[in-house]
């Protein structure tokens, strides 16, 4: 064989620095505020939530911040992740593209989450937390979060969302195995939960309304933390050691890539391989398209509004601006759970306010389409999220075909669909059918945005 | 941190040779029989079966037998898989033994068994073959072979033990994914199945007779071949890369092991560590116990007789010696599927008649007790017949912290649990329990045992 498939960097070339965007940007996103004062938020109205190390790398503004040693051990279980050129895939789509992917499902929990959760419980764990709640959607976030609590000592609480939660009950025993409680959301057990379940009994939840359970849960107990798996400025950063070592990586293969695909529901895996591209470039580097991937049935990207809002139903988060489709939008319950968010990081929706991204939205048939075509010429069978990436980058490689032309697209394999088999099982019964969000209520929710003054 | 975790082999250290133990046997094991004349079977005998490069591979005595380029190639996708050294699980048993572990999780299919899918559909290619039927328990062995099959554009039917088929119905749309076909067997598709099912129309099923399914479906087609996933010596071989790149990680971590554990169903991923090591013994090298790990509730090794047997329930196949519980024998549905064999590889069986290996036999309760454990201290969670090696390698661990004694441990974790959740489910929820087998069934399936002149 004449080309490599897969680029496995050494152990001692894992990065030792986060990358933190906001030292690149030609201008900063506007502040986060506080829904009462309406004014910028300080560290103290975040310190209920989050340890001090976390808030102070969420607002800083230093291009690299130290990956502290213990973290890097536990990173060493699966990274650095391996990037494939993928030969097999090409070949079926007769394109004169080269494809990589970067596969982040190689972590215990199979996807690129354990990245932010393994250094949030480590600092959680350093400020003598614990305890700590959090949200997930597919139950990615929920499980990796409980692995990473599992190796530090730390009791984790998880609202899952509940139409994920009935879909999908093998996450529910992972998180189990690794120690966690998992409960399906809205609940009995949160004022937030109980105020939507009184709405309607049969609410199949969303991450907006998960958020709010396990929020309230720490802000009324003392020695209760919060975590969040992505949207926030410093889960993107975690998140960008998947593209510094995309980047090595790269080098390993000679090659340098045109266009960069992601799929985003919060942004955080997105961000990761995008970032220190984006930032290569604004210091001067190369120009290169990148593409964010997003559901039809929830596309904040491409259908939102850029405007302050909250991150969660029930408004007890701060006021972030971003492209979002209210907070009180109920995506459909299409099987990439993670990706039914009403909203975007602030930090990826500047960016595509900057025109430094672009944004895509694809119905679910044809990204497991794509997924099926992808796990049959390479054997990994993608993640239902990680299928918009996939389709993304077919597009853009099928594009390069009907052009007559080479690029190198790199794109973001997330993580593996090992536990999301149900949605596998629904598209060859032909049960899997696109799902449209309510244009009723999408417009509803828009209206009921918070004014904020310019 | 001072140790390193994982030991990651270059590509260009990937085994370009299989290890062939007949070449260092002692004696050789006893010939294999042709069930009319019990006369050993000829290359002839088995070409209705098999191509005949893998026939060759059956009977050859030649210590190495290279690994084709193609194969190599596919291989690339994993291999060289990562071996761990198990730090956490080691403090948390607080032993003074170093524990080793190698991890076949990685591959597509999620265990070891894609290093023989991927040869023996290549050897099928390219014998012009297009249809392979195979049976599968757990279903790691037909998701490995549709794998496989969807990579050198062979179609692939898999008849799947009805117990699995019906615990774990995400293994059946892997499987899908891949584009095999899969059938709950007993079936009404083949003469062994209905009469089964006219005996039995719930029969939980067994290897034994879906063995019988796909073999009857390839030998009254001529355009159909069968692919067997453990117990012959060609896939005990192709399973032999496994040790040999243990030996060659364990060499950078400057150690060498005094126990070798693995789980037994038909042998082939104990095979796969154990025998590298064997044969270095068996040609003057250092002596090691290898100890196979069995469940109780199917314990060829350590309750069956070592005699002539059909592999099948059918009676289709020829006569193998080995150790077997007899081929009318149907183990409880427990949750190793991968482990619910009557019989034994006759590779294995001789072994252990030599003295060469120790067996142990656990229930089921125990070794996910200790698979929990593993979990919360390395964060991948085994699968189920994993478990069995997982408990194997902790309870010589255990025995090394009473005796305040260090040696080093290396086991094989053949694969990751995340088609076998509903295991754990059932575990968390306190329904997993250990499983008996009926005393007098084992004695009548013993008893019906074939007469073969010694």
């Amino acid at each position: 064989m004449s080309q490599p498939t897969k680029f496995v960097l050494d152990e001692s070339k894992m990065p030792r620095h986060w990358y933190n965007i906001a030292a690149d940007l030609p201008k900063p996103p506007p502040p986060v505020l506080h829904p009462g004062t309406q004014q910028p938020v300080g560290p103290d109205d975040l310190a209920p939530l989050f340890p001090i190390a976390l808030i102070a790398q969420e607002v800083s503004t230093e291009r690299e911040i130290e990956i502290p040693e213990p973290v890097r051990e536990v990173f060493r279980l699966w990274r650095p992740s391996p990037l494939y050129r993928a030969h097999r895939l090409e070949k079926a789509l007769g394109t004169p593209a080269k494809i990589y992917y970067k596969y982040e499902g190689v972590s215990p929990a199979g996807s690129h989450k354990p990245n932010t959760a393994v250094p949030q419980a480590w600092y959680n764990a350093q400020a003598g937390i614990k305890k700590l709640t959090t949200e997930t959607g597919a139950g990615q976030w929920g499980s990796s979060l409980a692995f990473a609590g599992s190796l530090f000592g730390i009791d984790v609480t998880v609202f899952q969302v509940r139409v994920s939660y009935d879909q999908k009950p093998y996450r529910r025993a992972l998180m189990e195995t690794y120690g966690a409680r998992c409960i399906a959301s809205p609940s009995n057990e949160t004022n937030a939960g109980r105020a939507i379940l009184a709405q309607r009994p049969d609410h199949p939840g969303s991450l907006g309304i998960a958020i709010s359970e396990a929020v309230e849960v720490a802000a009324t107990h003392d020695d209760v933390k919060y975590s969040l798996g992505s949207v926030l400025n410093h889960v993107l950063m975690h998140q960008t050691i998947i593209g510094q070592e995309a980047m090595l990586q790269l080098e390993m293969a000679g090659d340098d890539p045109d266009v960069i695909v992601g799929c985003t529901g919060g942004g955080s895996n997105f961000a990761g391989i995008a970032f220190p591209f984006i930032g290569a470039q604004l210091r001067g580097g190369k120009k290169r398209r990148i593409v964010a991937v997003e559901p039809a049935a929830c596309p904040s990207l491409t259908r939102g509004k850029y405007a302050y809002d909250f991150g969660d139903t029930a408004h007890m988060t701060p006021l972030v601006k971003m492209h979002t489709l209210g907070s009180t939008f109920t995506p459909p319950g299409f099987h990439a759970g993670g990706l039914r968010y009403h909203g975007m990081a602030p930090l990826v929706s500047h960016l595509l306010e900057l025109d430094l991204i672009e944004a895509k939205a694809y119905q679910q048939k044809t990204v497991f389409d794509a997924g099926v075509q992808f796990a049959r010429a390479e054997g990994i069978v993608p993640a239902p999220e990680a299928n918009h990436a996939v389709k993304g980058a077919i597009d853009e490689a099928l594009r390069c075909k009907a052009e007559g032309k080479s690029r190198t697209i790199l794109f973001n394999l997330c993580g593996h669909g090992h536990f999301d088999m149900s949605a596998y099982q629904a598209y060859f019964a032909d049960k899997l059918v696109d799902q449209d969000y309510d244009e009723a209520e999408l417009a509803m929710a828009l209206a009921g945005l918070p004014s904020v003054p310019a």
